[in-house]
């Protein structure tokens, strides 16, 4: 959880806070002395608010580290990712809605392609679109054993989720996917002894499903990774009193907010705009809001430069609609750096923009960007600590002492 | 206690490290992109050292947190504040001189006005002036019960302190001050089962001494608050291998630094000229010496914007009596930032100046202020790390390891 001192000083106010997040918003020039895409973006509504307000770049997890998408927010939330360690498993469940408790068993699952000996030869069964990948899934949530409640739940395309309930259960597991082709999945091995009764009573659910799904033509075969249980995260509400909300697109990122408490607020569309209207639509009936946008993120690991400044852009166009609600308190950052040269992400600290109508200390840089981040007024600092500034900036905390 | 790989690697030099600390430094802009109450202020003579120093910007608990006094200064005398809880009762006695041992509870006494009903008229009985406060203390120092020693000192005006000396007393001891008035004070109550019986024992003498002031027009109650016992510092001999010397005027900064085992130079006056001559009359005394200007502070709670930069102006000014002391390493900084806009303390993080006459790292600022010190060679950092430093620019460090 949060550091403890934190939530004996919280105090209720009626002040709103938004944190929005473009995924994978650092980057890096192209060239030596170039411009990184969020500093070749024209972005005149960020500039201002960058302006006025106080830049830094904050360090998700370590120095040095890359941090995968799920420690990354855990560390924009507050929680220190080396400390809460949250399972794939956990994330992808909650991410469709299914909550796990103290002692169930999430994996994330993928559909394969296996060849006639049984040998993986497409790990993604050729990225199986929606509506081929529904009916599969129907056939694996007939497939049930002694001992045990088995649910598994659609993700996206070729991904599901499994959820196992029962006693004694133990996600000490390791992956069956073997992370290449021409071999066939792994059994499910655990790394601890005490773990050995679960190991048997997946591996013992994975050959009655792959019995069931081996006629289908792409998705014959499964992997499961990220085995996992509740990581029992202290809520939003108890860790800080925050009513708190999370406007998404994507599974993933509902899910980690659904695991620190967050209502997943539903809404139609994808673009910023979008979620925007969301956050309008539900302004009155939180405090804190998540506001996640994807495509950032996306568009790097695919190495394009341009289409990720566009994405940022886009945002900043519609900024407006955001501004307008008068938050008290508003940060924009990423959960990590995408630069489009790595197609990948990166240990690179994140830029940073810190605003309120007033009480945060000045610093003499103008635009949003990368290197203005760097001399910014709140230096290079870690992701863990943008909760507690947010609370103080929206004036939720108390005094620390006599 | 600080740090225990420093104290290893403490060594004995001549050298004189001054500490002078502007409480509340720190402060903000009146409107967007203005100068902050020390940016405001003419500082020639600090210029002049930041100008050949370093500067930076101190974080005295962590990243949002606001402190208090007593907290922040822990900080900067280099013991982590989240680790050593000092409660205002043993800070209170130790601010009048009187040393708690492990085991002696102390608390911080106010005098209020009770109404006929016996409810709380006045919190502070009127403020009443010393030389009516120092008569009730008198009545309070003959109020005894059976099994415990209880001392009462004046601290100044309304306020007093109470210690209580016996075997298994415990500090576990909820506030008898309501915090508002229409109400009674009340009764001690434990948050231990093992303070029960401290609790009864100050109820005991609650009701005695409450019976003994009855009579007195304004101090005709009390509350008590800040339970605490003898928090067992390190004292900075042990620590650092320092002979400190606190020059303060206000009695809490006398009691924080003397729970470190300063010595607390006595000197007639309140003005930067008058600590400063304190200053001078001690130097040979000492190779430690921390200097508290409490009026910063004070104006920047009144929301006193000019009159915070004119206490600025007037420590500058009187500045080139330390100078000519030729300290050899001199640290300019606040305790925490009191921004006169807010009137209170706040969570930002407070402009340092270190200077020494050569082995600092340069930085290309030329003034003391808050944008300057956030582009300073020191960067934003810990107020833990500041006692280090000093000894580290003091040559009193040897390395670590081969």
């Amino acid at each position: 959880m949060p550091q403890e001192y934190l939530s004996r000083l919280i105090q209720k106010t009626d002040s709103k806070i938004v944190l929005l997040v473009l995924d994978g918003l650092g980057g890096l020039p192209k060239e030596f002395n170039g411009l990184t895409e969020l500093e070749t973006a024209k972005t005149p509504h960020l500039d201002q608010l960058a302006a006025e307000g106080t830049l830094g770049l904050s360090v998700p997890i370590k120095s040095g580290i890359i941090p995968g998408s799920g420690p990354a927010h855990l560390a924009l939330f507050g929680y220190d990712p080396l400390v809460h360690d949250v399972g794939r498993g956990a994330l992808s469940a909650a991410g469709v809605g299914v909550r796990i408790k103290p002692g169930d068993i999430a994996a994330r699952g993928n559909f394969c392609t296996l060849d006639t000996e049984g040998r993986i030869s497409d790990r993604r069964a050729g990225r199986l679109p929606n509506e081929e990948s529904a009916p599969v899934v129907d056939i694996l949530q007939q497939v049930q054993i002694p001992g045990v409640e088995i649910e598994v739940r659609q993700v996206k395309e070729y991904r599901f989720t499994v959820i196992m309930r029962g006693e004694g259960l133990n996600p000490a597991l390791k992956d069956t996917d073997p992370q290449k082709t021409g071999v066939a999945p792994l059994p499910v091995v655990p790394t601890k002894p005490e773990a050995e009764h679960t190991a048997e009573l997946f591996n013992q659910w994975i050959k009655k499903a792959q019995a069931a799904i081996s006629n289908q033509p792409k998705a014959n075969g499964l992997t499961l990774r990220g085995f996992a249980t509740d990581p029992e995260l202290v809520s939003y509400k108890n860790a800080y009193g925050l009513t708190a909300a999370c406007i998404a697109v994507y599974p993933m990122y509902k899910g980690v907010a659904s695991l620190v408490g967050m209502d997943v607020v539903s809404f139609e569309g994808d673009r910023p705009e979008d979620e925007f209207t969301a956050l309008e639509e539900s302004w009155s009936k939180y405090d804190f809001f998540f506001i996640h946008i994807k495509k950032t993120d996306s568009m790097g690991e695919d190495g394009n430069f341009e289409g990720k400044a566009g994405i940022i852009e886009g945002v900043d166009a519609a900024l407006p609609k955001l501004l307008e609600l008068k938050p008290d308190v508003l940060i924009v950052t990423g959960d990590h750096s995408t630069p489009s040269i790595m197609k990948s992400h990166s240990w690179h600290p994140v830029p940073l923009l810190l605003w309120t109508p007033g009480v945060h200390l000045p610093d003499q840089e103008k635009a949003f960007g990368e290197r203005t981040c760097s001399r910014g007024g709140l230096g290079i600092f870690p992701a863990v600590d943008i909760m507690p500034l947010a609370l103080a900036h929206a004036g939720k905390l108390a005094k620390y002492g006599a």
